[in-house]
């Protein structure tokens, strides 16, 4: 069974104290409509941050309640397609991003999709990578706005959260309330002025419980890579963490020994940037599956 | 005319008062063989680091002084080849590198090479991409130590440090008096161990004095990509320093609008981890060729 959500279907803070706006049965692919992060209300170049209604920006879609969740399980989200439709827009903001002091005139501009790539001002055609930017499930108790990523998902802004992709999140709440938007049809590594190519899109997805003890969340699998993703207040606090949650796993779960995981992570893995333009910083660390292959395990399906 | 430099022609610190060991013409070929880190003094797994002599560690081959250079040329190295040698080494420490904590034993492992590939304790096959992990030139003044990045180049751990790139360093003193060494048969992006596969090797390199005002160094160009490479004594300041030198260069150098090249970073171009476990941190921001070249903008050669 398929369940559709149409994207007026939004919450922009994943909280328990959301309502759900449908239940689904985890096994069953759930379809989501998506916003852009403006909710798309930037259409023209005429339309710019300071005629933006605020309280509507980050929009996710749902939040989906998955029967049979409840808090401590380990979710996994099957990305089976993340389909940018566009068009996409970027804006560039004085004061704002990690380039907001040289950037003097506020801008908005629309690029239109072609069918593999988005078009920059006429002049650059970008071949889409679509992705998703915010993705998780309501934290145990609080609220965190869709802007902000944390231990829950949300905006981690990963290039990685794409078609093939496998989330994992730890469910902090019966039914996990979850959501996801912001889609980007591209973007580069870092997100510098906050934004991508900021389209509206269709995410096609299955949720399921598993059990696999001691998996630091967020965490993402696709065909070549496990990676941990982890956030914080600076990108020096955010990449230690994300080296010890990958250290972690690597031991722990994947059983390797404490030498062999620090020199196969220094050899083979890879401490990359998510973004550093949200009110927390994101990094990921990568590491390949051959390797953990080498060492009997395989992620359980 | 090729000139070439055999290992035992290595120093410890750039700097202007270590004398060059040859003098080479601009554009003529250099060719450099390397030592490992460790001057090849690791041989075993029976040899650690605590028998280590500390004082021949990081070397690098040269210096070489490059005829007709004086301080303020900006200075191109083509890396016509980085071929590494073999065998490799790679180790664990307590309290080294960024996982020193969860470290708890000592290691030394030997990796021995196959035709394109590294092989770790006989269990996992690493495909080599050899890279650079120290090369620059010396400082107008001081002395920096081969272990430390800076602007001047040093150990900054760059992965994109390979066949085929072309670094481009601000020259010091004259003559340059550069030289390299450190290299990784394979390396993950960010070294979190402070290794990766530390191989003897060579380098065959051109160098030639260039004309493009204003490029800020240490750059990097390759057939994909210019790259600035920026280090600080953290990751939150290298990253903002590669992203304001990558947008000066883009508004500067390449002749892009503000908007244009923050918009244009953010949606096409990646910030990227080098290394997190030298005295200094390093970054890279990296930028397509394609979209310069739309631009009107290409690399003079």
């Amino acid at each position: 069974m398929t369940t559709e959500l149409t994207r007026d279907k939004a919450f922009f803070a994943f909280s328990p104290d959301v309502d759900p706006v449908v239940r689904v049965r985890q096994g069953d692919e759930v379809v989501l409509q998506t916003h852009d992060c403006f909710s798309g209300q930037l259409k023209t170049p005429a339309d710019t941050l300071e005629t933006l209604d605020w309280s509507i920006t980050n929009p996710a879609t749902g939040p989906v309640y998955i029967e049979g969740t409840k808090p401590g399980d380990l979710l996994r989200v099957d990305l089976l397609e993340v389909r940018a439709t566009g068009p996409s827009v970027m804006v560039a903001v004085p004061d704002v991003g990690a380039l907001g002091d040289v950037i003097t005139e506020m801008e908005t501009t629309i690029l239109e999709h072609t069918d593999d790539a988005v078009v920059y001002k006429d002049r650059v055609k970008v071949t889409q990578k679509p992705m998703v930017g915010v993705i998780g499930v309501a934290p145990a108790e609080g609220e965190v706005p869709n802007s902000t990523p944390g231990g829950h998902g949300g905006n981690m802004d990963c290039t990685l959260v794409t078609t093939g992709a496998s989330l994992y999140f730890t469910v902090g709440v019966e039914g996990a309330l979850f959501g996801c938007g912001d889609m980007h049809a591209v973007m580069g590594d870092g997100e510098v002025v906050i934004c991508g190519a900021e389209t509206p899109g269709i995410v096609r997805m299955v949720p399921q419980v598993v059990d696999i003890t001691g998996l630091p969340t967020p965490f993402l699998e696709n065909d070549e890579l496990v990676a941990v993703i982890a956030s914080a207040e600076t990108v020096d606090e955010a990449y230690k963490m994300a080296l010890y949650r990958m250290h972690g796993f690597l031991t722990d779960v994947a059983g390797m020994s404490t030498n062999d995981a620090a020199m196969l992570m220094s050899l083979t893995g890879d401490l990359k940037f998510c973004q550093v333009v949200d009110p927390l910083m994101t990094v990921r660390f990568e590491f390949p599956k051959y390797v953990l292959k080498e060492f009997g395990f395989e992620m359980p399906r």
